[in-house]
């Protein structure tokens, strides 16, 4: 039986314009009144809502690949849920979806919005939030395409214990590479190596830079890199003769005002030939469906693990981007809001 | 008739190892015995000997990519010259070669040393160390290979008027590309319009970067850097979407101990979706000919223009380098041994 549709629902929305990384109070919520459905149009009851580190970034009023999202906007979201009711012919009463539908209750959509439809029956909403969705992307197309390692290559992570990094350091082994995680305290750590990555070290710790360099004695083939910070710095003059740096986000940086300074990469990227690259999952929407049929086989068969860190309740979400940057989640942070 | 073999000849050694830039006092000059030949040796009286900015590399302590020049050992440099006696089958007393032949008036070789043949009779022994050498090989494949630009993209190049500069912006401009060159002072910007640049401006006068902006609307498709300094950190942010950023040299940073601070890169290479990349000529050793083939083609048909700053005599070389980075030279600095 499907949910009743009611006559009014939640949203979050941009209260006030962050410098740096989105505090609770940049948000608000609010109680709209639920809209009457044009033709074209359809409505999807969120179950799970994503926070992602790169919202940061879409908030920000520094030039970004996005326009900033306007204040007293709906924060985007990438979301996922069922429809409950269509006046689309595409989109039929009872499919579910994942897309940007934002921080909110219901989404009204006319497709724009729809990133992936989700066929599998037994497949669990959560996941094309997490490693079947924007991080598990972000993951194979990062690694395959930029970092585009070789069988043998020696992969250092950043972020290792993330969403995004743990992906990246089990795709790695898959493809034959010697993995090794950087990640902050001993919890990331274990999980790391719980998971088969072939080391990891904790860069909170005393000694860092050098534990790392011992564990790559021949320098470092690919490095993805989550951070742009101390943690890039001291990998940076570890890379080997055509090396590949994978530029994926900058999660160490709290504020771009004014430009942060760190040690030149040229004479790396000239001496060692290496190439450093940044990219974005959603510049590869039309290759989607390749890494949701690799990474759906890798997990099935256990070769792929992840953990999910859930929130129940629209109220979590204000709070929850802070909490990515703190390092707070174990896995992959979800809101959750039917249970 | 063959300049008769003399019993002893001249040679610049390394005397001190620089900190920075080489200055004449880093250098020595001696004059050694003329060994006798052994079988499988040839001997080269040099002609001219090349002055190229990486050579700083060379002679420095910090890490490289080859092992720092000894000290007491003759300065390794890039000469052409012919060959005046042999004991080796493959080399024949009068042809011509261009190699590792260093800062000397003969050099004893075994083949090792030889880069290229120079077949075309017509050829003069400069072009080897230049154009048809390694500048124009750096200029070739660092653009073509690395930068690869596509016909219509802007294509701004820092040191436009040196002898690796001028060529890149003038294949840029044979391959389509709309070409802006940075160049240091009135003349040298005079020189980069002379020869094909759409436009040129001179990094030392006031408002230099809002003239850059100004002259890329829709931002900089390819930037080939041979600074890594101010003018690089003012192309970054340039940077169009997918936006290649050709690694080359270093020429404004004189010092690396203490390694030099900088704008970080990573979020311009994130945002932008844009690949930064180092390369050294000397990895394309097996296309060399494709390279000289194509060069001097366009050479011989105008498109392709150059100058030489020759100094006469070996005297002229200890302090070359640091001319080098000084800016004096116009065009590609030579010491001629042989007039």
């Amino acid at each position: 039986m499907l949910p009743a549709v009611p006559s009014q629902y939640r949203q979050i929305f941009l209260r006030q314009r962050p410098d740096g990384i989105p505090q609770p109070e940049h948000f608000g919520i609010r109680t709209v009144p639920m809209p009457e459905l044009s033709e074209g149009q359809f409505l999807v009851r969120n179950h799970y809502l994503s926070v992602d580190p790169a919202m940061r970034g879409w908030v920000s009023a520094v030039g970004n690949y996005s326009t900033p999202v306007p204040l007293g906007a709906v924060m985007p979201s990438y979301a996922s849920g069922e429809i409950v009711l269509s006046h689309h012919p595409d989109y039929e009463v009872g499919s579910r979806v994942m897309g940007m539908l934002g921080w909110q209750e219901f989404a009204v959509c006319n497709g724009s919005e729809i990133k992936r439809r989700i066929q599998d029956k037994d497949e669990p909403l959560s996941l094309s939030l997490g490693i079947l969705g924007l991080n598990g992307f972000t993951a194979y197309f990062g690694l395959i395409d930029i970092g585009a390692p070789k069988d043998g290559d020696v992969v250092v992570v950043s972020t290792a214990a993330g969403a995004v990094g743990s992906a990246v350091g089990q795709i790695a082994k898959i493809k034959g590479c010697r993995v090794i995680g950087i990640a902050g305290g001993a919890e990331k750590v274990r999980w790391c190596k719980d998971i088969g990555f072939d080391d990891a070290v904790d860069y909170k710790r005393a000694g860092f830079s050098s534990q790392l360099a011992a564990l790559c004695p021949n320098g470092v083939n690919v490095f993805f890199d989550n951070t742009c910070g101390a943690i890039s710095d001291a990998v940076m003059p570890l890379l080997a003769n055509g090396a590949s740096v994978v530029v994926c986000g900058t999660a160490s940086v709290s504020s771009w005002t004014p430009w942060p300074m760190g040690p030149r990469v040229e004479r790396h990227l000239l001496v060692k030939r290496a190439r450093m690259q940044g990219f974005l999952a959603m510049d590869y929407e039309h290759r989607y469906n390749e890494a949701v049929i690799c990474l759906k086989n890798w997990l099935y068969k256990g070769r792929l693990k992840h953990r999910e860190d859930i929130l129940d309740g629209l109220e979590g979400a204000p709070g929850s981007i802070r909490d990515l940057y703190r390092g707070d989640n174990a896995g992959k942070r979800l809101i959750r809001l039917v249970a």
